[in-house]
C-alpha cells in the first residue's frame, strides 16, 4: 500500500502489506534492520510485550492493524465465528502493556466496529480493516499536524534535549517529539539534539541516535545523569518528550527519567514540552488507578538484554514510567494544537471540542 | 602490614605491603576480584587514570603510597637524585585525575615532606614513608569518624539512596557514604540501601552492590532514571553520597547526576546529606576554576569498555562530575562532625578550627 503524505516517509516503522502487519524490529536496532511480518496476532501481542513494536503510537496503531489482520485471515470464518476470533484478539492485545493509553483507544475503536450489525464476514472483515487503515493513516497525519504546531515553538539555534525515542520509531511514521525536530530541521532551523540514552532497555542511545543519523540532524548523546550538568552549563534550550498517557489533570505518564528532566529544566527555566496526539490524553483515569508497568527485573541487570553489569542475584527495581506533575509542563503539543495550562480545563476543552 | 582499627576491615582497597602498594583493580569488579602490586609510579599513575583505583580519598592516599614506593625503590640513589626522583612523581600523579580535591591535598602534604632538610636519602626516605602511612591511616580513622557521626542521622527503618560509590572501594577502608551506612547497621539499625547503577563506569551496579553484598546490607538497584520514580513513591528517607571536591561556599562536585538526585530530594523533601573527609574541603579555589574532567566518549557509547550500545561514531558528552549547589545540601558529615548551613562560614569554621 503505497500512501502519500506532506513529508516523505523515510523510517518503515509499521506497515499493513497484503493483509499483514510488517513493523521494524525495534528491539534489535541499531545493530540490525530487521522487518518482520505476520497476521498472528499472538506473534503481535508479543513483539509488543518484547518492545520489538514500543512507544505508545505506535502501540495503538499495531494494535488494531493486528486485529485487521486476523480479520482478513479468518474472514471465510462464519461471521459468528469470526467475531469471537477478534473478541479474543481484542482481549490478547488489551493484556500486552498496561500504561500507555492509546492502546486502549485503538482497541475500543476497533470494538466499537465489531460491535455494529453486519450481514456476512466479509462485510465485517472489510469494515475492520478499513478502521484500522483508518487510525494507521490519522496516526501519521496526526505525526505532521503535531510536527507543524510544535515547529512553531522552536528557533534557529536551539539546542533540544528529548528523552527516550518519540520518534518514527514510536509511531506509525514521523514521531511526536521528533516530528516536531523534523519539522523545524526541514524548515531550514539549524538545530541540534541531545538525547538521553535512556535505560534500561536505550532507546535514546539504539533508537533516536539512529533515527536522527539517518535525517543528518546533529544528535549528542549523554546518558540519563548528565542532563543535570548539560543544564547548568546552558548547553539545552528545550526540552520536548513523548508520552505514553495525559490524565485530565496535565500529569503526563512517560518514560521513566521524564520526571527528573522535567524538574531540572524547570529549575534552569527551560521551557518542558510534552508532544503527543490527542488518543494519548485519558479523560477518565484518576491518578491513583494508572499502572505504572513493572519490567523483567534483567533489563536493569543486563544491557541489551546480554551483558551482565551487577551481580546477577541483586534486588531490582524496574518501573518503565515515571509521572510527571503538571507544574512542571510548559505545555503539551498535540495535533489539534499546543495546550497550555491550566490543563484541568484546557485538555477537556480540546478533546472533546 | 597489620594495623587494628575498630571496626574489622573487610575489603582491602588499598594496602602497603613490604614497600609496594597493593590495590583491588575496581574495574574488574564484581566479576573478578584482581589486586595488583607495584612500586612503579607511573603504574600507579594508570591506575588512577584508567580507575582501577577511583573515589576521591583512595586517589590521595593512593598518590603519596606511590611516592612511599618511589623512596623506597630508590632509597639507595644520593639524596639528590632521589629528590628529583620523588618531584617527578608527584608532578605525573597531580596530572592524573583533575577534579577530586584529595589528590592534590595528599601530593601536596608528600610535597611539604620533601621540601625539608635531610642529611642522606635514607632519612628522606624514611620520612616519606611515614607520611605516606599517616594518611593511610588517617584516612582509615576519618572514616570511622565519619561513619559514627554519620549514623545518629540514621533511624530504624530507614531506607537510604545513594549515588556511584563513596564505599571502602572509594577510600582506604570503609568508605564515606557507606561508612554512615556500615555503622548504622553494625549499630543494629535495620535500613536498606537502593543504589544508583551510575552510568556510565556503573560504580553503583559494579562496586556499591557487590560491597553492601558483602556485609549483608540490603539492597536495590536502579537505573539513574528512575531516582524521581522512587521518591514519588515515599521509598526513600534519606539521601548520603560521597563528594569529589567541596567549595567554600557548600557547593559539591561529585560524581555525575548527584545533582539532579538532590534536586530531587529537595522536591520531595528528603534529606540529602554528604560524606567526605574535610581533605576534600578546598578553600581555595572559586566555582569558575574548578575543572570538571571530560573523559573518554566511548565510556558512553560503550557499556563495561566493550559493548557497544548506540551507533560508534556519535557524538557524546561525557563529563564526570556536576555541581550541586548548596541550597540542596541538607547537611555535610566529616571526620570532624556534621557540618550544617550556612556553609560558606560553618566550612570554614570546621576545616581551620
Amino acid at each position: 500500500m503505497e500512501l502519500k503524505f506532506k513529508y516523505p516517509i523515510k523510517i518503515k516503522t509499521l506497515e499493513w502489506i497484503d493483509g499483514k502487519v510488517r513493523w521494524i524490529d525495534t528491539s534489535k536496532l541499531p545493530f540490525e534492520e530487521i522487518y518482520i511480518e505476520s497476521d498472528d496476532y499472538e506473534r503481535i501481542a508479543k513483539a509488543i510485550e518484547d518492545m520489538e513494536i514500543r512507544g505508545a503510537p505506535a502501540i495503538g496503531v499495531a494494535a488494531a492493524l493486528a486485529i485487521a489482520a486476523t480479520a482478513y485471515k479468518y474472514r471465510s470464518l462464519p461471521l459468528n465465528e469470526l467475531k469471537i476470533k477478534l473478541i479474543k484478539a481484542i482481549e490478547r492485545l488489551r493484556q500486552t502493556r498496561p500504561t500507555a493509553y492509546n492502546l486502549f483507544w485503538a482497541l475500543e475503536r476497533m470494538a466499537k466496529v465489531l460491535e455494529k450489525e453486519y450481514n456476512d464476514s466479509d462485510t465485517l472483515c472489510r469494515a475492520i480493516i478499513e478502521e484500522a487503515l483508518k487510525i494507521y493513516v490519522e496516526d501519521i497525519n496526526t505525526n505532521i499536524a503535531i510536527g507543524e504546531y510544535g515547529a512553531k515553538l522552536i528557533e534557529d539555534g536551539d539546542t533540544v534535549l528529548t528523552h527516550c525515542n518519540a520518534g518514527a520509531l514510536a509511531t506509525s511514521a514521523f514521531g511526536t517529539a521528533l516530528a516536531i525536530i523534523r519539522v523545524a530541521w526541514y524548515q531550514g532551523k539549524k538545530i541540534k539534539v541531545i538525547a538521553t540514552e535512556t535505560r534500561p532497555v536505550l532507546q535514546g542511545a539504539r533508537l533516536t541516535v539512529w533515527e536522527l543519523k539517518k535525517e543528518g540532524i546533529p544528535v549528542i548523546l549523554i546518558t540519563d545523569n548528565m542532563v543535570g550538568y548539560v543544564m547548568s552549563k546552558g548547553l539545552v534550550t528545550k526540552v520536548i518528550v513523548g508520552a505514553d498517557r495525559i490524565l485530565s489533570t496535565g500529569h503526563v505518564i512517560n518514560k521513566i527519567g521524564t520526571y527528573m528532566i522535567a524538574l531540572t529544566a524547570k529549575r534552569h527555566n527551560i521551557p518542558f514540552y510534552v508532544a503527543a496526539p490527542t488518543s494519548t490524553i485519558d479523560l477518565r483515569t484518576p491518578i491513583a488507578q494508572v499502572i505504572i508497568e513493572e519490567r523483567d527485573p534483567d533489563e536493569v541487570r543486563k544491557v541489551l538484554g546480554r551483558v551482565l553489569i551487577t551481580l546477577e542475584d541483586v534486588e531490582v527495581l524496574n518501573p518503565a514510567f515515571d509521572i510527571t506533575p503538571p507544574d512542571l509542563v510548559t505545555a503539551i503539543v498535540t495535533e489539534k494544537g499546543i495546550i497550555y495550562p491550566p490543563y484541568e480545563t484546557n485538555l477537556k476543552r480540546v478533546v472533546e471540542g
